[in-house]
């Protein structure tokens, strides 16, 4: 096997990676898929070794896919890097990475748009009008494109993989979604590519997020039940760090992202924080 | 082989249909689908034999659609009678009949829709808004059940064809699409499962769909190239009718659906028509 010092192929157009992908499929080989937006990072990389380790052919996409930004949003400075993302890769011994421009995935004409309603709405939703529209078209046009057995997200974009859920069930893929937990700095920061937007004093800031999510499952160890009490908690460590803003904190029901009244059981703690000019997500599922 | 005198399997859950595909699919066999509504007629059959002579295995669908239809419009009273059109499939040797219920279809919390702009939003699209999301919601979705190699549609919606066309397009699905031309009775009507809801008198007056577009291609090759007067000439002819009320009538780009200001090229003629309560469309390519 040259696999490991060869890297992974590399394609442009669907037609190539539709191409490489015929043969597998029709041996009956499983095909992973870890949809990316590259720049990327020990979160994504758990992602790959799972899909290595659990199937025979694994695919990572690389696009930073423009529809799910808004006009306002980081799409032109986000971070782009596919020379150090193939060299990770290579690493891991994936076998091909789909990295198309625009105008391969959005020729003239394009037209059609996904949209998953009810869980897309609060949270993300609500700050980033459009964002899972983008989310949900990209990654079924991926999902089509590639035709995986198994696709790998991360937890830390919690409400996405909830998306990704119901659009797999509401339109009958047959696809299996692995959701794996965030991965983060030893310092509790969740990895993410837009971290490197942190000068190195915002940088060490950051923990906040983390901070406030240990401290609401800290209370909730406590016995409290109340959310307002939570959150309130949180707000206050969050908006103690100067230099920040709070998109949200929420206290939510983990499968409907509905706000919970009392915390009787497993509920999902989310916040979002502009630390800045860069916007933060994190979250953590609170177990009373 | 037992198929003309067993029939087709008629299958109710996705689960139980995929189970049945996968050998299929496994050896390599192409597939055929032919998504109708069912009440079937002499169009849906002609879509059948092409699939019957040009796949392995050729699945129907047949489902009303409810989320096609708007509050006002004639989902309730739409024809459904599976054991006849069972008996149609049988004497085609079509292989499997998925008819399943609305609750597998849309199960309790379904969420997600599938806009196709552009194409959809003339003609039908303004006559019956949401028509076509529900129709590409269904459609998408029955694509990701049966996974067809190639997909049938009929002529007779042509604007349908183009909204699916864009669909396979858009979101990279691996399926070719053929449409087949509009299956008409002698006198000229197109066939609809809508005809049964005509009056006898209505019936033959239905006609006047068919005899408007002839006019519209008649004028043509006398060398007419103002659309406005071909328009002006269809209009008549249909009003001229008693019973009869004007949806549309139409003279459109045939790949945009655009209005056109002079007949230079192939255009389509697409007429949408009420009489005495039933909704009836036709559409014919004029050829200058």
């Amino acid at each position: 096997m040259t696999k490991e010092t060869s890297g992974p192929k590399l394609f442009r157009a669907v037609a190539d990676l539709r191409e490489f992908l015929l043969p597998w499929r029709r041996e009956g080989k499983r095909i992973g898929f870890v949809p990316t937006m590259g720049a990327l990072h020990e979160g994504h990389l758990s992602l790959v070794r799972a899909s290595k380790a659990e199937t025979d052919c694994t695919v990572v996409s690389i696009y930073v896919n423009p529809t799910q930004f808004g006009p306002t949003e980081d799409f032109a400075r986000y971070p782009r890097n596919l020379e150090r993302d193939m060299e990770l890769l290579t690493r891991e011994g994936v076998e091909a990475v789909f990295a198309p421009d625009d105008a391969e995935m959005y020729p003239p004409g394009y037209n059609t748009w996904v949209e998953v309603k009810g869980v897309s709405e609060p949270l993300e939703g609500e700050c980033r009008p459009g964002h899972f529209r983008g989310v949900a078209t990209v990654v079924l046009k991926l999902f089509n494109i590639v035709q995986p057995d198994v696709t790998y997200f991360g937890a830390k974009d919690y409400q996405q993989s909830l998306v990704v859920r119901q659009l797999i069930r509401d339109l009958n893929l047959p696809i299996e979604l692995k959701v794996l937990p965030t991965v983060r700095e030893p310092d509790g920061l969740a990895m993410s590519s837009r971290n490197s937007y942190l000068s190195p004093d915002a940088r060490s800031r950051a923990t906040v997020l983390w901070k406030s999510l240990q401290k609401a499952q800290e209370l909730v160890a406590q016995g409290r039940r109340d959310p307002q009490v939570i959150q309130e908690a949180m707000r206050q460590i969050i908006l103690s760090v100067p230099g920040t803003s709070i998109d949200y904190v929420a206290l939510v029901n983990p499968e409907t992202l509905t706000p919970v009244s009392s915390i009787t059981g497993p509920t999902l703690a989310a916040v979002a924080v502009r630390l800045e000019g860069t916007r933060l997500i994190d979250n953590l599922l609170l177990q009373p």
